[in-house]
């Protein structure tokens, strides 16, 4: 029943190395170059490998080429983030409207991933309901990480209002959007965050995010 | 500005390998040989580099090797774990209480996650205020990742009463707890899912969770 597979420190090496060159890439770098079906496969085979509570395997994956769509998933774009610029002042505001946060439009690929909760009592979603959405976001950042070792780039939009994307593709009811992304190959992968190369927010020290035992 | 790291096909292979071998490893696997230091390092280093919406990082983590603590949090699950049981009617509640489903004191390392929310507005964070919780969550399947890259094993212990555990670590109030998780080396990685192998789940049909443009 056990797998032999062991991994070596090389091949450790290497997953850190995919997870620290992973970026979250907007329109401006996005290339018009349709992805291979054998790409999207082992984006969404590694998806749906991820860990989900009681197997429950509670995804669903919503594949947007179809340009009159993505147009109204950009319109809620548009709405959104104009309401979210008036939330910063002065000079951050200014610098807010000099970012192109999504690439909808410029991506060939937009992936609209949803929750869809079972009916059923799910084995360790008993005491803490939201580990159901938390299982799609593991096959999310799974999704970005393939992506990533694919060299495809992936972008996540959470400036839409989720209502109007589960109207727009037709969601059934139950479903909630987690996450909405684009995917396409690209210009290049900045070495670090764009936030941070900005200088939007620096960078954590480590040391202040790691307690023993307790606070 | 650019990287100019490119991952080649096998490289990419590699990491779907990593993310197909990964399993959620219970109490009855565990080793009872503590974790180098340097294995904890690239896990939290795997951590700090998942995507976070607005870059705000809003990750703590807590260590803990205290046996009493471990020990409070183990009282925690065995009262959640009989309510649980009390959900699953007939023979399913027998293969419910057949099941070893945590870790907590056998592990040599327990770590609590924590979402620690920013008092200022987050660049994305303003429409769907959920996505500051889901960055934690890509920060802890990196961490998975990361640690059956090195063989370490990790269990997901989410049948736990989270205000219990904010209490018992002296978490601060605006804290909220993500999820908490068992470490160690381990006697094997089942080749498939144990839910799976016991036939507590059947795997999905791949075809039936993807949508194209709309449902």
């Amino acid at each position: 029943m056990g797998s032999d597979r062991l991994f070596d420190q090389q091949e450790a090496d290497l997953l850190l190395e995919i997870i620290v060159n992973r970026r979250d890439v907007r329109g401006n770098r996005f290339l018009n170059k349709p992805l291979g079906e054998e790409e999207i496969d082992k984006i969404l085979m590694a998806a749906v490998n991820a860990p989900s509570v009681g197997f429950s395997q509670p995804w669903e994956f919503v594949l947007i080429r179809d340009e009159k769509i993505k147009q109204q998933i950009r319109d809620s774009f548009d709405q959104e983030n104009a309401k979210a610029a008036g939330l910063f002042g002065g000079e951050k505001q200014k610098e807010y409207n000099a970012l192109k946060l999504e690439g909808i439009c410029e991506a060939p690929l937009n992936i609209a991933v949803f929750y869809k909760e079972k009916k059923e009592t799910v084995l360790g979603q008993t005491s803490m309901q939201e580990v159901g959405l938390y299982s799609v976001v593991c096959a999310i950042q799974n999704m970005w990480l393939m992506a990533r070792a694919l060299n495809i780039g992936m972008g996540w939009v959470s400036i839409i209002d989720p209502e109007k994307v589960k109207q727009i593709v037709k969601a059934p009811a139950g479903n909630q959007l987690v996450g909405y992304f684009c995917l396409g190959y690209t210009t290049e992968f900045l070495k670090q965050p764009e936030l941070e190369i900005l200088k939007w927010e620096a960078r954590k020290n480590m040391k202040e995010l790691i307690f023993y035992d307790n606070y």
